[in-house]
């Protein structure tokens, strides 16, 4: 693999995790199940949360537990390493504000740590893992 | 348009957007001024504000109105699309913080839709449209 | 240099400060210590520290000031330009948040003003100064 396809490579999977950060935040779950592979590990014990297994149990989770939630989810400087044409993990650091209905916020802070998978073209999530350096549960801040 | 071309333009519009929220939140207009076309549409009407159409225009309403605020301007994971060597388009994260002299503070984030420009060997912003996640209006935390 | 050579030292160079970051805030101080020069200069006098030099002397103060301490460090929008094949200059935009053990906690932004050095076939941080947009030191929002 050349400099420029390993470019190329890290640029396409820098856009795919900005296409789910994107989807998750405006709620776009038909353009969000695109960005996964069918069998996706998504692990979020990290949070609190389960290991979910599959791009469909996944969005039927997204999709049912943030119907009437607000979320801000932001990612910085990935480390995007190619271990194959086709394969990859990175690590980002992460941002995230999550508004519930009853008024209490989650402002949080961690990594991904994933593993990406290219097929018919495109590449695709494969497995997550959230660690977390902090998690804060409150009231809101604005009245 | 070969990858190294396509490469190059899409690391060099970063550096346009990063030189944009430098410039904007060190008040360092005529560098801001650099970044967008002559005839550049910024439509912050998701924010409450207006559509400004030509760069001298919109200079004028930010170097007034932003005199004595503290701004702090800050773009996420970048879906940079070319559209022809000289055209592009871009959708950013962002967040924002928004201080002004009274003590008021506006924390909020959303997305930035833009086009880009390429002239005289430079790329620059040509529209920009910025929707909202949400706009917290308050005090500030710290006293 | 050519373009290919620029762009994959570019993104070296976004891949080196992010591991900067991430082994900051999961207190890896051996990885840390591998991002640094020898001889590097860090000017923290923009938040009311000191100018270390040497890669030795910074990380005896980090490791001994921040042990007890809770720090998240995100970095935006990075404006790498290339000076020669094996030297760089970097502006980035910077938030940080930092958490000490009596519950004061401050949330703070900025820029960093770095050079970049290539030896051994590696990237390393020359020199890094920060300076702030604000710096809000405060109790912590949750309780």
């Amino acid at each position: 693999m050349d400099d420029i396809a390993a470019l190329t490579a890290v640029e396409a999977i820098k856009q795919l995790k900005a296409r789910y950060f994107r989807t998750l935040d405006t709620k776009d779950w038909d353009g969000m199940r695109e960005v996964f592979t069918e069998d996706v590990v998504v692990d979020t014990t990290g949070s609190g949360g389960a290991v979910v297994t599959g791009r469909g149990a996944f969005m039927e989770f997204v999709s049912t537990h943030l119907a009437d939630i607000l979320t801000v989810h932001h990612g910085h400087t990935p480390e995007i390493t190619l271990t194959s044409p086709t394969t990859a993990t990175g690590v980002w650091a992460m941002e995230d504000r999550v508004r519930y209905p009853d008024g209490r916020e989650l402002i949080a802070a961690g990594h991904y740590h994933e593993t990406y998978d290219k097929s018919d073209g495109t590449w695709r999530i494969k497995t997550s893992k959230l660690t977390r350096l902090f998690m804060d549960l409150s009231e809101p801040a604005a009245g």
